[in-house]
C-alpha cells in the first residue's frame, strides 16, 4: 500500500471529527444508554474506536508510550482475545465512569501521540504496517460510526418520550413505480477482492476467486414499505408456511408483528395509517414509499417467499455492483463514483428513489438500506486470517451470520464498495437493514 | 394528627433538599445507572419521589392544577395498579430523557405547586388528609434517600474502576470486645402502633396488639467482619448443612462465597489481608472491628447456625428497642433520643461500636446496619391497608419477604423507630443489611 | 415412644402394600413420568421412600448390612446433604433403570432385611431409635403417597388423551348452602406439640407453646367451585388491586386465569358450562358444589381479598381443629375419630359436603382439601432440629412457604392430625390445596 | 421413477422391521425417555414414522380410511404446520399415553391399511405419487432408525448407571498409522442430483449443477480419538484463539473440555487412561485409534484450526465421494457397492479403519461418523420445495445449520450416498459427528 503520509493524517482527522459530530446533538446523558447488548454506548463506542489505534499502533510502534489510563485494555476492548480479558459486553452501559469529558480526553491524547508518531513515519521501520494498521483503524472507526447511528436509535426506541436525535423535519419520499424485474446472464463471475490489489479492503473480501453464477432475474428497486404492509395485512405473520423454522419459532417468541420501529397506531394518537415508525427525527407518519427497513433476515427470506421470488446471493448481488463501479482500485478513493444515500448529517432515514427508473437500470444497490442475501457469511477459498489479535478482526464471526450488502443511510460516505460484506445474524433488525427481490 | 402547618413546610423544605445534596457529588453519568432491576438510577428517584406528591396530593387536592408532563404519570409510578400502567421497572435505566436537569425543573414545579397549596391549608376542605399526605411524602422520600445510596453503591460497584462517592477518608473502627450475651425475660408484650397515635407510622406497624415473648438471650453488639470471615475460613459457604434449602441453592447458584462487595485480593493488587471492601468511600482495607454488612438473610441465618445461635424475632427486637426509646411519641418528633449511627454526609459507611460496651446494655440496636430478624413480613392481626391506591404501598409485599429492624447508616436522622418494619427478600444484598445473634 | 413390636410390624406391612396397590392401576409407562421437578416418577417415589429406611435403619443398626445397590444411595437421595450427594431432581424421569421391577426386588429386600432386623429387636441396643426412626419411616412413606397421587395428576395431566388413573365414575357433590360465618372467642392458646408427648410427631410441630389469638370469625365449610367462578367471572384475574404484588406477577407472567387443570371447553368439545376439570378419574363436567382445589396461596389469597374476608392463620386453624379431637394422644391412634374425607382407593377427588351443614359447627376442616393458612411456614419457639442428616427433614425448608393445615383426599387415613404441619411455595398448585374463609 | 411393486412392498416390510428389531433390546421404561427437547422418545419415533405414511398416504389415498385415532394427527405431527398444530416438541417424554403396546397397534394397523392400499396400486389413478410417497416414507423411517439410536444413546447417557443397549463386547480397534494428505485437482464439478434421475433422493440434493473447487488437499482418513486427546492436552478448550465467537460462548457456557460421552476417569474408577467413553455398548475404555465422534462443529473447527489445517467444503466432499461411486443410479440401489461401517445390530460404535491404508486412497469417506464440513446448509440454486405440507420436509431448516456428509455407524445400509446432506446446529454434539482435516 503506498499511501501519501499527509493525505493519510487529513483523511485520519476527518474521519474522527465526524464521530465527535455524530456525538454533538446527544445530552450528556444520552450517551451512557445500552438497552441490550448489541447496543453499545456512544460513549463506548467513542472510547473503543480510540482504544483500537492506542492498542494495535501506539502500544506496538511508539516508543516509550504509556498507557492512557492502565484500565482502559481491559475496559474498551470489545473481543479481541489475543489482547487480553474483555469487561463484558452485557454491561457496557453500566460504567459512568470513565466521562464523557474524560473520554473527550482520551481522544485528544491518541490523537496527539498518533500526530507524532506520524510525524516522523517516513523514519519509522514499521513505516508500512503503521500506515496500514491507521487505514484500518479509519474504517473501523467508520464501521462504528454507523453503529453509533444504530445502537443510539434502538437505545432512544424504548423511551416512551421517543427523543428526537435530528430535528431536522423529513421529507416524503416519491411515489415509487411497481418493481420490474431484469434479467441477468451469469456465467464464472470473479468475486472478491485479489489481496495484492493497491487499495484497502477488510480480509474477509480475500481472495478473489472465480464463482458460477446462474441467470437470474432482479428487481430494479428495494421493497417498500407500503408493499411490505400489504405482506402484512395478508397474514404474513400469521402463517408459518412462509417462515424458516428458525424464523417462525422466533415470530412466535418474539411476538414480532411489524418491522422493528413501527408503532401501531393504537399505542399512539395518530390517525389515518395503521402505523407510525420511529426514526432518528423522531415519531413519523407511515410513508409507503419509503424502503422497508429494520427487519431481520427471516422476515425478509418470508417476504420474499410470499412475494414469489427469493433473495440475491452475495455473489449476484457483487456481480450488479461490480458493474456499475468496475474496480475496487477506483471505488473507494472516490467515494463520488459510488451512487446511493449514505449518510448525511441533514438526514439520518433512508430516502427512497430520487428519481423515475430508468428501463432496465437496478437502482439503489448502494445506501439507504442493506440488502439481506441469502449467502451464509464464511470465508472465500483459500482465505487466512492475518496474525495475532487483528486475525480476530473479522474471521471468528464466520459462522451463523449471513451476508449483508451494499449499505445504507448510516454508512460514511466513501465506506462502502462492491465487495464489501457485511453480517449480522438472522435475527437481527436493529441495522438499516432492508431488502430486495431476486427470481 | 396535628401538625403545624409551618413546621411541615419546612420539614418538607429540608427532607427534599437532602435529596438533592445526596446526589452533588455526582456526575450527570451517573445519575442514569441501572444495573438490576432492583437498583434504579438516581434520576428516577429524584423523579419518582416528585411524582408521588404531584400524584396523590396536587391532582387530587389543587384546583386547575395541570400535570407537569402527560407521560410522567406513567414514566415514573413505580408500582402503583390504582394509578395506571406502569414503565417496566428492569428499564429505568435506558430512559435518558427526561434529562437531570429536566428532572430538576420537575421538582422545583411540583415544590411551587405544594407551596401554593400548603399557603392556603387552612381554608382547604381536606386540609387533613393533605397533611397527613405530605407527611407520608416525606417519609416516603426518606426511604428513597436511603434507596438513593444503595442502589447508587451497587450500580457503582460493578466498575472496575471503583469510583468514589465520597473521598473523605475512612476511620477505622475501634477494637470490638467479644460479645456477651444478656437474658431477656419474655411476657405478654405489645408491639406494634395504635392507629390513633399521634404520630406518623406507617401502615404496617399497627394495629398495637399483645405477644407472648418466650425468655431468651441477645448478643450486645452486631456481628463483625472479623467474626464473619471466621465463618469464611472454617468453611460456612461449602458447608450445607449450615444453610437453608433455599439458600444453598442460592449459593451454588450464585457461586457466593463472601458477602456483596468484599473483593478477594487476587483481584486488585492488596496485601496483608485477603480482602478489599468496596464502599462509597471507594475501595478500602478489611477492617476486622467493623460490623458485617451486605448480607443476605440466608447468610445471616447461616452464620447465626453456625455460630451456635439463632437470629432475634421481630417481636423481641422492637421490645428491646421500646426499653430504650418508651414510645412512639417521643421518639419520631425528637430524633435525638433514638442513638445510633444513621445517614451522615461526611460518612456513608457503618461506624461500628463507639464506646466501651458497658455491661448488661444491647448496643447498636438503631443505626450501623439493618438487621436481619428470623420473622417474614405479614400484616399484623387486624391490620387494614388503606383505601385506593395509597393501599398498595405496604400491604402487598406482604409474602416472601423478611423484616428488619434499626436502620443502617443510609437511613436518615428521625426516620426510625422502634416499631418501624423493613423487609427485603432473603437473597437480597444490597441494603446495609447485618446481624445480631440471639438464643 | 411405647410402642408394641408387632403392632409396628403390622403397620409397616400395611404401609408399604398400600403404596404398592396406589402405583397398580398403572402402566409400566406411567411409573417414569416427571413433568416439572417438582412432580416426581412413581417409580422414584417407591424407590426413596425405600431408601429412606435402607438409609436411616438398616445402614446404622443391621450387622453386616449390605447396600442392595452401590449407586442407589446416590440416585434415590432426595435432599439430604448430611448423607452426601444427590442425583438432580430435575432428571428423575430420565432414569429408565432401575427398571419398575427392579424397584420392586428392591423394595422386598429392604422390607426384608427389616423384618430380620425387627425379629430381634428387643435384644438390639438402639431398639427405641430403631423403632422411632421406623415409625418416622412410615410416617414419611406415608407423605410420599400422598406426593404419588398429587405429581402423577400433574404428570398425566399434560396429555392430551387426559388419561384415567381411576376409572371409577364420580358422584356428583350434594348442593352447599351459603357459608356461614362462626364467631370464635380468641385467647391465650396452646399450639403445637409437648415432645415428650407419647405420640408421634414430625419435629415441625414442637415444642409446645402458649399464642395470643384475637377473637375471629370462621366461615363454616371450604370455599365451592362455583363461588370461584364467579371470582373469576367477575374479572379476578384482571384486576391487580386483588393480588398480592409477587402473586401479580406470577399471574402475568404463568398467563394463570383458572384454578390448575380447569380446561375451558373451548379446548375440548364439551357444552352447557364454561370449564371441565381433569381429575384422576379423567376429564369431568364442572361441578359447582364441589370445593374449590388446586389453588395457588396467590389465588387463595386473591379470592378472600376479592369475597372481603381473610384466610386463617395457622394458630386460628389449630385451635378450631383441637377442639374437634382434643389431644394428639387420642386422634393419630384412633384415626378413625377424625372425620373427613381422606385417600380412598374408590375415590381420588374431593368429596365434598356429604349432609347439611348443621348450625354452628366448622364442617370440612379435615380432609378434601389442604386449606392455605397466611402464616408463613417457620420455627416454633424453642425449635430444635434432630441432629445429623434426619435434622434435614423439615428445618431447611422454614422459608419461603406457607403452612396449609387438615390433609386432602390424598392424605392417608390415620395420618393428619391438629397440629400437622403442611408446607408449599405459594406459587404451587400441584396439592389438592383449596381454602377457607375467615374474618 | 419406476418402481417394482412387490420390490417396494418387500423394502417397506423390511424397513419396517429393522426399527422394531432396533428398540427390542429396550425395556419398556426405555421407550420412553426424552432427557432434552432434541431425543425424543423410541416411542415416538415409532410412532411419527407411521404418522408419516398415515398422514401423507393412507388419508389423502386410500378411500373410506378412517384414521386409527382422532388425536395421532396432533401428538405425532413433528412440524409439519400445513398438516396442523403439534404437540410440543419438549414434552413427548410426558406421554406415557398410548403406551408402547398401542404404538406397535398403530404400527400394524397402518402396515395393514398400506397393504391394503399397496395390494391395487396398480388401478389407483394416483399410482406414482403413492409410491413416491412411499419411498419417501421409507427413507424417511430409516433417518429416524438412525436417530432413534443417537436419541436413545443420549438419553440413557445421564444415567450414572451407564444403562447397556448392547452387551456384546466392543473389540479394539486396529493400530492407525499417520494421516496423509492426497491432492486433489478441482475444476469445474457438477455437484447434487438431476431431478429427472431415475433413483430417490431429497429434495435438498436438487438441482444438479456444477461448481467451481479449487485444488486441496485431503487428509486420508478419519481424526481419531488419540489425536483429540492431543488436543486436550495441549490446552484446546481453554485457548479462545482457536474458537470461532459463537463456539468459544458455548465452550464457556457450556463447560464443554472433552467430547461428548468423554467420561473423565475421576468420576468413576478407572485407571491407566485418563477417559472413559460411554457407548451403546455401555462404558468403554478409551481407545485412541478409534476416529473421535461426538463433537459439535465448533469443535471439529478448532481442533482443525489446532492442526492448522481446515474441513472440507461439501462440494469437496462430494467430489471425492463421486468418484468412488459414480453415480447416484447405481449406488443406493446396490446398496453393497458403498463401503463403509454402517448400521449393524452386532455394534452400535464406530469400527475404525479395517485395513492398512493403501496410498493415495481416501478412506472412510463413507461410515463410521458423519464429517462436520464448513458448508452451511443453504438450498442449491434453482431448489424449489415440494408444494403442500411435504415441502416443509427439508427446505424451511435451510439456515443455521452446516451440513455432514457420509453416514456413520448408525446409518442404516442402502441409505446413504454422495450427494446426500446431513444437517445440524453447530452446538449439536449427540449426533455421530466427527471430522477429517483438508488444507
Amino acid at each position: 500500500m503506498n499511501v501519501d503520509c499527509n493525505d493519510l493524517w487529513q483523511r485520519f482527522v476527518q474521519v474522527r471529527s465526524i464521530s465527535e459530530k455524530l456525538a454533538e446533538p446527544l445530552e450528556i446523558e444520552d450517551y451512557c444508554l445500552q438497552a441490550i447488548p448489541e447496543t453499545s454506548p456512544i460513549k463506548w463506542h467513542l472510547a473503543h474506536t480510540t482504544w483500537f489505534y492506542e492498542t494495535f499502533i501506539l502500544k506496538p510502534f511508539l516508543a516509550d508510550y504509556t498507557p492512557y489510563h492502565p484500565r482502559f485494555e481491559y475496559l474498551f476492548n470489545s473481543y479481541y482475545n489475543g489482547v487480553g480479558m474483555q469487561f463484558p459486553r452485557p454491561q457496557r452501559g453500566v460504567l459512568s465512569r470513565p466521562t464523557v469529558a474524560e473520554v473527550a480526553r482520551y481522544r485528544a491524547s491518541v490523537n496527539k501521540s498518533l500526530e507524532k508518531l506520524m510525524a516522523s513515519l517516513s523514519e519509522h521501520p514499521d513505516a508500512m504496517a503503521i500506515s496500514q494498521r491507521l487505514v484500518l483503524g479509519l474504517n473501523h472507526e467508520q464501521q462504528h460510526q454507523e453503529l453509533m447511528l444504530t445502537d443510539l436509535k434502538y437505545n432512544l426506541s424504548l423511551n416512551p418520550l421517543y427523543p428526537v436525535y435530528n430535528p431536522a423535519p423529513l421529507a416524503h419520499a416519491q411515489p415509487v413505480p411497481g418493481a420490474r424485474y431484469i434479467d441477468i446472464q451469469g456465467g464464472y463471475i470473479p468475486t472478491g477482492v485479489d489481496a495484492s490489489a493497491n487499495a484497502f479492503c477488510f480480509d474477509n473480501e480475500t481472495p478473489r476467486h472465480e464463482r458460477l453464477i446462474q441467470p437470474f432475474s432482479v428487481a430494479d428497486r428495494l421493497v417498500t414499505q407500503g408493499e411490505y404492509l400489504e405482506f402484512i395485512q395478508d397474514g404474513g405473520y400469521q402463517n408459518p408456511l412462509l417462515w424458516l423454522a428458525d424464523g417462525w419459532a422466533e415470530v412466535q417468541q418474539q411476538k414480532w408483528c411489524a418491522p422493528l420501529y413501527w408503532v401501531p397506531d393504537a399505542e399512539t394518537t395518530g390517525a389515518g395509517s395503521s402505523f407510525s415508525v420511529f426514526t432518528l427525527h423522531g415519531l413519523q407518519d407511515f410513508d409507503p414509499n419509503l424502503p422497508v427497513v429494520h427487519i431481520s433476515y427471516y422476515e425478509a427470506d418470508a417476504f420474499a417467499r410470499w412475494a414469489g421470488a427469493r433473495l440475491l446471493r452475495e455473489d449476484e448481488w457483487e456481480m450488479l455492483a461490480t458493474a456499475q463501479c468496475p474496480t475496487i482500485a477506483q471505488c473507494p478513493t472516490t467515494a463520488q463514483t459510488i451512487k446511493g444515500n449514505f449518510f448525511d448529517p441533514q438526514r439520518n432515514h433512508p430516502v427512497g428513489l430520487s428519481e423515475s427508473l430508468s428501463q432496465n437500470t437496478v437502482q439503489q444497490l448502494y445506501g439507504d438500506t442493506w440488502e439481506w442475501t441469502q449467502s451464509p457469511y464464511q470465508s472465500y477459498p483459500g482465505y487466512r486470517a492475518a496474525e495475532g489479535a487483528i486475525g480476530e478482526y473479522n474471521g471468528k464471526f464466520m459462522c451463523n451470520q449471513l451476508v449483508l450488502r451494499g449499505g445504507s443511510i448510516a454508512t460514511p460516505q466513501g465506506h462502502i464498495r462492491a465487495t464489501y460484506r457485511n453480517f449480522f445474524y438472522p435475527a437481527d433488525r436493529w441495522q438499516f437493514s432492508g431488502l430486495r427481490l431476486a427470481r
